[in-house]
C-alpha cells in the first residue's frame, strides 16, 4: 500500500512557487462555493506516522483556504463525559455540517490502531472496530458526507532522519519526546497494523490516499491538489442521489515518479548467467512443487503486463520445471456469455485450484481495474468498490492456504514497439498481435496510472506485487522463477 | 424480530383456493418475463427452525414455477474438494446466472449459526462470519442480483406440536429424528444466535422477511407473494445501475393480521386500582433511579405512538418519580436547519446521557422510519438502510452502558377521533390539535405497515419493543412505569 509513496517523491522550489498561487486561489474560491452549495460536509482525515508533515499540511490548509469555514479536531485522552458514552459520541459531536470543512487530526482510528500495536486489544477485537468504523463512514457517505482519509507516510530510514534532524535544531528539538523514539523501535510493528488497517477500510466511498512525506513541498501540494480536484469533481456531480460518487479524485503524480518509470529497464541478465540461474531455479521450483508440506497449500500465479511484454514466455518457463498433471494454466480473455450472465469473480472462482495444486492465470481478476477501468467498460463505483472486493477474495484464498504471487511485467514503450515490429514480420508469431494491441499503446499514460492505482490499493502483506523489469526477457524470467521459489520456501519452512 | 410471526396468522381454504390459481399464474408469467430480460439473477435463502415448512415452500415453488429455470441447492458436510478450498467456494459454484433462480436451502448462514449453536464458536468469530457473510452479499447486490432472505418461523410451543403431529402420522414419522428432538432442547439458544444474525445482517439491500411457518396455506401465499412481488418491482426499475432498489418488497400481511390490530385495545384498569399501582411503580421507580449500580448505566425511555395517544401523560406520570436533575425531556419535533445539515442520527447523538443520568424521547430516531418513510421526505433506500443504522446506534449505546426502553403507543381510530374532537372544544388543549393530525389520520393504513415493519425489524434482544394498549390512559400509564422498572431491575441485579 506504501508503494508509490516511498518513491521518493519531490517538488523543486521553482516548480512549487510557480504552482502554489493558482492552487491556493483556486481552493479558496471552490471553497466558497462549497459553502454557498451547502450540499455536503467535507471530512478529512489526517493520519500517519510522526514526522510526516501531518500538523504542517493542516496547518498549511487553513493557512490557504478561509479558517473560518474549517473546524481542525484534535482528541487527547477521553474525558469523564466521554468515558460514559459510546466512543463514537465525541466524534458525532464534532461532525462539520453541509458546506464546512472538518479536519478531523486524531480520529477513529487513532485509539484502535494504537491499542492493536501496543498489544492492547487482539486481531479479533480490531478488526471488529474496524468494522464498526466501515459501517460508520458507509452511514457518512450515504447522508452525502465527502470523506477524503489522508495517510501521512515515511520509510523507517526516512522517519530516522526526520526525528534527528528535528532534535538537531534548537527551534524544534522539543517536538521530539522520548516517546516518539519508542514508538519508533515498533516502527514495524506500526507498519504491520496499519496496512491491515487501511486495506480493510479503503473501500469504494472512502478511499485512504497515501501521501508521501518525506517533501515538504512535494506533499503540500498533493493533498492541496487532490483535495482541490475532489471539491470540483463533487460539486460537479449532478443526478441521483444515490448514484453519487464519493470518492477522492485519484491523482497521477504530481512529479511524474511513479512506480513504472522508476523501475531500471536497463537490468540485463548474461547468457550464460541465465542459463545456470534457469537450472538453479527450476529445480528449486520443481523439489518445492514435490514437498510433503505442500500438500497444505495450493499455488497461484498471477500474470499481468503490458501486451508483448513477455507473460507466455515466462509462464513456460515454471511450467517446465513442474509435473503437467499438478498445474493448469488458465488464460483469461474477454468474458463468455455465460461468464457475463455472473458477478466477475465468479469466473475466477471456478479455478480456485485445491490443495497441493498450482493455477497459473494468464491475466486475472485484475482485468475489472485495468482494462474495464481504462476502457469504460464498467462503471467508476464499480472499479472502485473491485479493490476492496479483491482484497477480500484474496484474503480468502490465503485463510484457505493458497499461496498468491502477483506478476506485473513492465517493458518500455520503446521495447514494446520493437516487439510489435518484429512479430508483424515474423510469420509463427503474427497471430500475436492486434488491431486492439495497438489501439491499447495509445492509452499508454491512462493504464499507466491504472496500474499504479493497482498496486498501490492491492498489494498487500499477504499477497504482494512483483514488479518485473522485463525489457531483458532472461532477466525477467530469472526474477519471476526466483520470487515464486522464495514465496514457497517461506509459506511451506514458516509452518515448521 | 419475530413478533409479527407469532400472531397466529392462518388463510382459510376458501381464501386460498381464490387466490392460488392467480397468483400461480401471475408466478409463471414473471419468471418467464425475468428469464427473457437476463438481466439479473434471484438468489432465495431458505433458513429458520425445523417444522416450519422450508422444505414443504421450496417444492411449492418449484411446482408452481417452471423448474427447469430454477436451481436448488442444499449443502450436506463438505467435501474434501470444498475443505481445501474457502469456504464461500462452495457457493459460488452455485450461484444462478442473470434471468434463473437460484434456491439455497441451507447456505452461508447454516454453518455459522450452527457452531455457534453448538458453542463451537464465540460471538467475535461469528460476529466476522457474519460481517463476511455482509461483505459478501453486497458484493452480489452491487453485482445487480436479487436477494430474497427467507426465515421460516416458529413459536417454541409450535415447535413442539408440529413435531409431535409429524410423529404421529405413519406418512411422516420418518422425517422426526432425536436429532431433531435435541435440537428443540436448544430452541431458546438457537433463537437468540438466529435474532443476532438477523440483525446484523438484515441490510437496505438484503433484508430478512421473516415467515409465519405455522400456516401451511399462509405461508405458502406469503412467500408466492412476496417473491412475486419483489420480481415486478425489479422489472419496472429503470435508471441508473447504482440507484437500484434491490431490496425485497415489504408487504402488508396477506391476512390483515397485525402487531397493532392483534393488541386488546379494551384492556383497562380501574381508578382504585391505578392509583394503588401508580403508587407502587412510582415509589420503585424512584428508588431505582437512585440505587448505587444505576451510576454505572444511563437510561433512555423513547416513546412513540399515534397523535393523541398519551404521550405526554405517560412522561409525566414517570417524571413525577424523579428528580428533576436527574433527567431531560427531548421533544422532537420537524428537523432545525441546523440538524438538517447533518446525517439524520446527528440530531439525537446530541443528547445522548451521561451515567446516572436519565434522557426521555418524546419521538425519535424512528420517525426516519415512520413519517419520513410515510410521507416520503426520503427515498426508499434511505429508510431500508436506517433499520440496520438505528440497531447499529442502539448497539453502541448499550454497550456503553444505556438501558434503552422503548414504547409504541397505540390507540383506535374511533379512539383517536374522539380525543380530536374533545381537544378542539377543550379551550386549553387545543394548541395539541392542528390541520396536520387530521392529514396524518387519512394515512393510517400506510403508517400501519410503516410500525410493524419497524418493531419487525428493530426489535431486539438488547432494545426491545413494548406495545402499549393506550386506549385507557390509565392502564397504558401503568404498563409503561412497570415495564421501564422490570428493564431496570433485570439490568442493575444482572451485575450482582
Amino acid at each position: 500500500m506504501f508503494e508509490s509513496a516511498e518513491l521518493g517523491h519531490k517538488l523543486d522550489k521553482k516548480t512549487y512557487d510557480k504552482t502554489v498561487p493558482k492552487l491556493r486561489a483556486d481552493l479558496l474560491d471552490v471553497q466558497y462555493e462549497v459553502l454557498q452549495a451547502k450540499r455536503f460536509p467535507i471530512i478529512i482525515l489526517i493520519n500517519g506516522v510522526e514526522g510526516a508533515g501531518k500538523g504542517e499540511t493542516v496547518n498549511l490548509l487553513s493557512e490557504w483556504m478561509d479558517p473560518r469555514h474549517i473546524e481542525t479536531h484534535a482528541f487527547p485522552v477521553s474525558s469523564d463525559e466521554e468515558r460514559e458514552r459510546p466512543p463514537m459520541w465525541r466524534f458525532w459531536q464534532t461532525l462539520p455540517p453541509k458546506g464546512k470543512i472538518g479536519i478531523f487530526f486524531g480520529n477513529w482510528y487513532t485509539d484502535a490502531v494504537v491499542q492493536r500495536v501496543l498489544g492492547n486489544t487482539k486481531t479479533v477485537t480490531f478488526d471488529k472496530q474496524l468494522s464498526e468504523i466501515k459501517r460508520f463512514e458507509k452511514m457518512l457517505a450515504d447522508e452525502g458526507a465527502l470523506i477524503l482519509k489522508f495517510w501521512f507516510h515515511l520509510s523507517k530510514p526516512d522517519q530516522k532522519t526526520r526525528l534527528k534532524e528535528l532534535e538537531k535544531d534548537p527551534k524544534t528539538r522539543w517536538r521530539v519526546t522520548d516517546d516518539d523514539w519508542r514508538r519508533f523501535k515498533q516502527y514495524d510493528r506500526y507498519m504491520d497494523v496499519s496496512e491491515h488497517a487501511l486495506r480493510t477500510t479503503s473501500q469504494g466511498h472512502a478511499p485512504w490516499i497515501v501521501v508521501a512525506g518525506k517533501n515538504p513541498r512535494y506533499r503540500s501540494v498533493e493533498v492541496a491538489t487532490t483535495l482541490l480536484e475532489s471539491l470540483k469533481k463533487r460539486l460537479k456531480w449532478k443526478g441521483d442521489k444515490t448514484s453519487r460518487i464519493n470518492a477522492a479524485a485519484m491523482l497521477h503524480a504530481i512529479d511524474h515518479t511513479n512506480l513504472l518509470n522508476a523501475l531500471d529497464l536497463s537490468k540485463k541478465i548474461a547468457r550464460k548467467k541465465y542459463d545456470e540461474q534457469l537450472e538453479l531455479w527450476q529445480g528449486k521450483l520443481n523439489l518445492l512443487s514435490r514437498h510433503a508440506r505442500f500438500k497444505d497449500h495450493s499455488l497461484i500465479l498471477l500474470f499481468e503486463g503490458n501486451d508483448a511484454a513477455g507473460k507466455g514466455g515466462s509462464i513456460r518457463r515454471i511450467t517446465q520445471a513442474l509435473d503437467a498433471r499438478q498445474y493448469q494454466i488458465v488464460p483469461v480473455a474477454a468474458p463468455t456469455e455465460d461468464e457475463r450472465a455472473q458477478p466477475y469473480l465468479w469466473r475466477f472462482w471456478r479455478h480456485v485450484p485445491r490443495h497441493g495444486r498450482i493455477t497459473i492465470f494468464d491475466r486475472s481478476w485484475y482485468g475489472r481495474v485495468l482494462v474495464e477501468r481504462v476502457e469504460g467498460y464498467c462503471s467508476e463505483a464499480d472499479w472502485m468498490r473491485a479493490y476492496g472486493e479483491i482484497n477480500d477474495f484474496e484474503d480468502q484464498l490465503t485463510a484457505a492456504g493458497a499461496i498468491i504471487v502477483k506478476f506485473w511485467l513492465t517493458i518500455s514503450q520503446e521495447e514494446q514497439l520493437r516487439r510489435f515490429k518484429e512479430r508483424e514480420k515474423t510469420r509463427f508469431k503474427r497471430f500475436k498481435i492486434t488491431a486492439e494491441d495497438w489501439r491499447n499503446r495509445k492509452k499508454w499514460p491512462l493504464y499507466e496510472a491504472a496500474i499504479c492505482d493497482m498496486v498501490d490499493r492491492t498489494s498487500t502483506e499477504i499477497a504482494p506485487w512483483t514488479l518485473v523489469e522485463a525489457n531483458d526477457k532472461n532477466y525477467g524470467r530469472i526474477k519471476i522463477l526466483k520470487t515464486i521459489c522464495e514465496r514457497l520456501e517461506t509459506a511451506i519452512k514458516g509452518k515448521s
